[in-house]
């Protein structure tokens, strides 16, 4: 698959690399895309990977995986063009400066605001209650981390699966968008834990089952 | 330790029948403390089980499990007199009657309205994010079902650490009582899976590390 990831932080560059890797196309889409930082990363992801504006990456790309901060989120999709039918892969936690909470409360979403704002784009939350050290390495002495999604478009939502499978994470389906508010609250959790309860990255939510 | 349960329905069945067989002094608090039902709860509950009224269970413990109706909580809080100090450890979701979601936001959430409401009591959220199933057997495949819990009293959540390890799960402290705004979400995360999701009550979070 051709995939642009918007930001090249811990999260962008983790999933990238992944999913290069893996054999996908990954397009970075970078504030600074000649900085040595951007470069150093592409190096790291291989041949299948490149980087380049965060507007060209965007508009050039059907998947788009949002991997940047939330203040400028609008702003981005924005600069992108028609999103008309895109794949949009929201990894955004919308938290307080201090992680003292979400910006939004439960009556929304980040990943409803971004569906609001992008209405012809199809909308999925993934990847926002893992760590990127999870997304690095997700399996814990043999078990694969659980990574939950949800969105309103059944396609877009079995490619999401589709890329889940492709870093070893176990997909779980969490329903429609408007699930994100629980998905969001959970990353809060595990920021809470990572941060303040002494967990660090290294850890990661897993639904067992019998 | 001497346990009040409040409410005999499904988490406080579970719970109490685990505690009790574990060795500690179960007191449930029941709407009809002589029904058939609580007659068989008790019985199989063993010796250190006694079943009263909601107001004097509640009444006669410095630990009070609350495992009832949020609708009610605050009438149930109101008549069990003074609660200077006791430990109320509250398993409860203020869930929608649809399961659409939570009847508070995320700017409060029950456990801090109970807190509010209560305030000479120390209270912890707990026991809200698993299910009864996991109550009752929470080792799933040799992984201990993870029991997040949170509350402002140290000492309080020494406690409710304890009572988790005496039903075998994992105790996850999840920080301050504010924190249960995230258990609460956690938990409509779970209904949602369990519920619509096609999991069912035999499963639960568990967090996995290195």
């Amino acid at each position: 698959m051709q995939i642009a990831i918007l930001g090249t932080g811990r999260v962008g560059s983790a999933l990238g690399i992944r999913w290069a890797t893996h054999g996908h196309q990954v397009t970075y889409g970078a504030q600074q895309p000649d900085s040595e930082e951007v470069r150093k990363l592409v190096e790291k992801s291989g041949p299948n990977a490149t980087a380049t504006t965060v507007s060209d990456a965007g508009a050039s790309s059907q998947i788009v995986v949002l991997a940047i901060p939330w203040n400028v989120t609008k702003e981005v999709l924005d600069s992108i063009g028609p999103l008309d039918g895109k794949l949009l892969i929201d990894c955004i936690n919308p938290i307080k400066g201090d992680f003292s909470g979400l910006e939004l409360g439960d009556a929304t979403s980040a990943a409803e605001e971004i569906a609001a704002w992008a209405p012809d784009a199809k909308v999925v939350k993934a990847f926002n209650t893992v760590s990127d050290a999870s997304m690095v390495n997700p399996v814990y002495d043999g078990q694969k981390a659980s990574m939950f999604y949800c969105g309103d478009d059944e396609e877009a939502k079995a490619t999401v699966k589709q890329l889940t499978e492709d870093v070893d994470m176990e997909p779980v389906d969490a329903g429609s968008l408007k699930n994100a508010r629980y998905l969001e609250s959970l990353a809060m959790l595990y920021i809470h834990l990572a941060i303040f309860g002494g967990w660090g990255a290294e850890c990661a939510f897993r639904m067992v089952k019998r």
